[in-house]
Formats: C-alpha cells, sequence, structure tokens
C-alpha cells in the first residue's frame, strides 16, 4: 500500500467535511458566531515520546488525547484536526491501519473529524504531529495567567500514574503491584483522560488553567509565572490512585517516591486555580471528574511546596526535560 | 541553549497576540465575521525534502513557502501558523537562530505571525512541521473541484525551474547554465514564490485551483480527477524561464528533457481553470504575476497532453512520488 492507498483507504473515511475529502490543497471551516478559535500542536517522536516499535493505535490514540487535554485545559471543545505522518523505512503499512483505527476510537469518543495534513517518509523514526482545532463561546478560553492571591489550586483525577505506566511500558522492575495497577498504570501513561468534561467548569469558574504533561510541580511554576504570582501545595493533598498509594507505602525513600510521582509527568491532568472551592466541587461532581484541592495562590512567586506536617519539600528536577530519550523497548520477559 | 531558551529567545519575539507569548498550552484566535478560514499542514523531512544538512533560514523559508502556496491557491490570506521542530542530536542552537531569522523573514514578507507549537528532540534528522491558517470571505475558496468543460486552463510564472534547482542543490552535474540561471533554479528550489499575489484574481475568476507540488502533469490529473472532467494541454505552450528554454535545446533527447519539466514537481505555481481567458490575463497584469494559458478542460477524464505539432505525449511517471528519498548533501567541489 502506497501513500495515496493510505490515505484514500485509512485515512479518507475519517474525513469531516471540512477535509474535502482529503483530496484538496486545504482544509475549509467555517467557524460558527459567537465563537474564539483554541488551536494547539503537538508532535511526538518514537523512542523520545513513546516507545521504539510502539506504532499502532496506542500512539494514534495518545498523540489525539495530549493534544485533547491543551483544549480541556483551555475550557474549549474539539472540532477537527490535521494530522503529519512521517513514516520509517519498513513501515508496514499495517501499522498504518492499526493507527487510523486509534484515531477513529479518538474521534468516535470525542466528538471531532480528520481536515487535513500530510503523510511523508523519513529515514529516522515514526513521527507523528497533530494540529487540534477547538472552540468556545467568544471570551470564554481558559488561559494560565489569571490566578489571583487567595484563589483555591485544584487538580482533576489522580497524580503520578503516567510515570509508574512508563516504567510498566518500558518492562522495568516495579514493586508492589497488583494486575489491576499495573493495567491502570500502563493505561494512564498510554491512553491519559483528556478530561473535556470539565470545560464547562473551567470555562465558568477557572481563573486559570493547564494540563499537567511536565510534571505537576514544573506546570504549577508555569501556571504561577504566567499569573504574576506564587502557589502553595500541600504534597500531602495531592490526589494518589489507591494503587500508587500502596505502591508508595512500600517505597524505602517515600519522599524520593513521592517527589517522582509529582514530576514525572504525562498526567494530562488539569491543575486549574478559582475562588469558590464550594462551588467548583459541586460542579465537578455534576460533570463526574473528581477535583481535589491542593493548595492555594499566594502574594509571593514560584511555587512552594509543604507537606502536612510542616516540612519544605524542594525538588531537584521539578518537571520532565523535553529533550530527554526513552530507552528502547525491550522484549517482554 | 535549550528548549525554553531558545522559544524564548527565538520564537517567542515572532509570535502574534493570538500566540499568548508562547506560554500557554493554546493559541487564541477570533476569526471576523464573513469569513471561511482555510487550514493547511506540511512537514519536511531531511534528506527527504531538503539536503541533510541543510538546516537553516532556507529551509524555515521553504516550509512556510509551501503551505503559503496551498494559501494561495485557495485564494485565502495568510493569518497565523503552527510550527514543531523535532531537532537531531547535536543540533547547534545556532541553526536555530539561522532558522527563525528564515521565519522572521517570510513573516515580514507575507503578513502573518506565529501562533504556538512545540519543540522536540529526535534521535532521526531534523523534521519540521507547519499548520497555516488563512482565511477568505464566506464561500470564496477555491477547491480543485470546480472546472467545467470549455475553462481555460492557465498556470502561473515558469514550470521546471525548481527540479532543476535539485540539481543544482545537490551539485549534480548541470549543462549550458549561466551563473543567473544556477542562482535562479536554485532559489526556485529553496524558495518558491508562494503567489499570493493572485488570490483575488483566484477568488474572483477561478473555477479550480491549486498549486504544483508533485509536477505539472500529476497535479493537473488531481484537477481533473476532483472536477470530474479531462484536461487538455498543450506541452509546447508550457511557460519556461528563459534559461530554461536554453538548458532545454542543449539538450539531446529533448522530448525526455522536457518531460522532467513537466514532472519534476517543487514548482510551487498555480495551476487554474476560469471560462474568460482575457478577464485573467487582464487581471494577472494588474496583479503583477504572469499567468499563461496552457489548455482546456474536457468532457473526457484524465490528462491529455499534446504538442504543437499535434504528436500524443505520454509520461511514464507524471510526478513526484512522496516517499522519495532526497540524496545526502555532497560537498561542494
Amino acid at each position: 500500500m502506497g501513500e495515496f492507498d493510505f490515505i484514500a483507504d485509512c485515512l479518507a473515511p475519517l474525513a469531516g467535511p471540512q477535509g474535502l475529502g482529503l483530496l484538496d490543497d486545504a482544509a475549509l471551516y467555517t467557524p460558527a458566531a459567537g465563537r474564539d478559535l483554541v488551536l494547539t500542536k503537538d508532535t511526538m517522536v518514537e523512542g523520545v515520546h513513546f516507545p521504539s516499535g510502539h506504532w499502532g493505535a496506542d500512539t494514534a490514540e495518545k498523540l489525539l488525547r495530549v493534544n485533547l487535554s491543551d483544549l480541556a485545559a483551555k475550557g474549549a471543545t474539539p472540532r477537527g484536526y490535521l494530522l503529519s505522518l512521517s513514516l520509517p523505512e519498513g513501515f508496514d503499512m499495517k501499522w498504518g491501519k492499526a493507527f487510523a483505527l486509534g484515531l477513529k476510537a479518538m474521534q468516535d469518543e470525542f466528538g471531532f473529524s480528520l481536515w487535513g495534513g500530510d503523510t511523508t517518509s523519513t529515514p529516522g523514526p515514526l513521527t507523528v504531529s497533530a494540529t487540534l482545532i477547538g472552540s468556545v463561546p467568544s471570551g470564554r478560553m481558559v488561559t494560565r495567567s489569571g490566578a489571583k492571591p487567595g484563589d483555591s489550586v485544584f487538580v482533576s483525577g489522580s497524580v503520578g500514574d503516567a510515570v509508574l505506566g512508563l516504567d510498566v511500558a518500558l518492562n522495568r522492575k516495579i514493586s508492589a503491584a497488583s494486575g489491576e495497577a499495573l493495567w491502570a498504570w500502563e493505561n494512564a501513561y498510554y491512553r491519559p483522560q483528556p478530561r473535556l468534561d470539565l470545560r464547562h467548569l473551567l470555562r465558568a469558574h477557572a481563573s486559570a488553567a493547564l494540563d499537567v504533561s511536565d510534571g505537576l510541580i514544573a506546570d504549577a511554576g508555569h501556571l504561577a509565572k504566567a499569573s504574576g504570582n506564587g502557589l502553595s501545595i500541600n504534597v500531602d493533598d495531592v490526589p494518589l490512585r489507591a494503587a500508587t498509594r500502596l505502591w508508595l507505602a512500600a517505597q524505602v525513600d517515600r519522599k524520593a517516591a513521592l517527589s517522582r510521582l509529582l514530576t514525572g509527568g504525562d498526567d494530562y491532568e488539569i491543575l486549574f486555580t478559582a475562588s469558590d472551592e464550594n462551588t467548583v466541587v459541586a460542579a465537578a461532581k455534576d460533570a463526574g471528574v473528581s477535583v481535589t484541592v491542593i493548595g492555594k495562590v499566594t502574594d509571593g512567586q514560584g511555587v512552594t511546596c509543604t507537606g502536612r506536617d510542616g516540612t519544605v519539600w524542594t525538588f531537584d528536577r521539578p518537571g520532565y526535560r523535553h529533550f530527554r530519550t526513552i530507552a528502547p523497548r525491550q522484549p517482554r520477559p
């Protein structure tokens, strides 16, 4: 199967009317009146953002999920996307078909469509890039820069699953885990849940928001800096999955282990600030997404982390280094 | 210089207000009322779309020029773009700075701005991807599918320069060339001129249009297929630069040589159809862009090529194969 067949057979069926059958030079989109557009673009490189050889539906899902998570953090509703695939030498188009099935699953789950893009070859690793277009009612996009002193700091879902999931994905030794825990962690790594169900809450109540991709502490720092304020976080209030709490309890150096969960990144939960805790908690319950208060916006700058016992925590590395390389996938034992 | 410094020092100064200083998760764009959006995305891979090691401003320019050319063919005005850079190991950020200067030159020349994107590392070749957003008055985007029998077929500028320019860029032996010719061909390869000056003409008069990237004959076939009609082209009417005509006259096998010019691709001229030759020629003159009538839309299907002497031409390979690999750049002799 060549490029044109792959596009016609696997990708064209995913195109919305904006995509013009993937037969034109460009997509055509008529924005609804009274809406702003929210646009985001993320690239994933084999061996950097996903394990080498992991070419199928999981990678397609993750590409769209991480981009959808950016839209979710801004309070936006996804509309469509453009996709670039750079396929390595020897790429078997069966993987292309699997990749397209992963795209389709995401489109069906989150209600958006393929508008265009391109396919090229590469002498390097599989490289996939998506540009997502979402929309919000005019003036309602949530930025990173609106946090005000006295606002509470919230995070959705649970933190630290994905960094353990990377251990699972790379077949690293991992302790104290049930089968369910291994599945939950690996699932969190490959299939983070974009918190689109929070978009109405965020538009209505959030003063600032972002999604946690680099690591909770690093991203809290980005929000604090953009808002020109400080964030104070209680590390013992950060929500952890039950399996992760069990894992943590089994670690010899609890502080180092918790630090890893708080800085590992790839969580794709929403970190946001809002003034009215009770309203937010009630709205989150209505949306079916758990949110937890983990701190306060302060007059200072940067992120101050303390434990429940009053100890101040510092971190050598508050988040993911974008230029890190994931080790090649080892065969499963 | 790390990722964050590169973004802050080299890319953030290129951001328009929609880019929020490149400090947020996404771009925010409020489309003007009464406009449709036109979106296109193209990726370029080192060693496939540009010679290995050619990392600087030329590559930035070409990335934006080829995407701008897609917008031009649709009659759209560029507004902004999102950019992904996957940087190889050992990438010296001096090249990143040069790349950013190429971006800036394009923004200044064509009047649009950087809205967002991302930077990653790659164990493979330099891979760059841009998503461009343009706009047209509602309902005025020119598609590939509106050509009607009896319409004339036009092409802008001159054809075949870029395929000779690739010879120059790769230091292949090339005959009968003055220094000016070498410069013009290499320039056409690295710095194709997006025909944005034709956008008003195209919106007003074109029944169908596309930009010639795969090769004139292949792209004529794409337009014919999308429109459900045939195209008849007189190969001797295809406009060639004077230097290219001299080159052609010096070739032993003229037919093979002209075939190469007509199928080599990377021209980024606009191939379009319109019913009124005189009006189009006058409007093109006003726009300061040469356009040439090269054929007619017919009731048939596919592309029929004839010479001025009535001979029917066929082509083994009507256009660029997307998956081809450019040989590594050789040192200049």
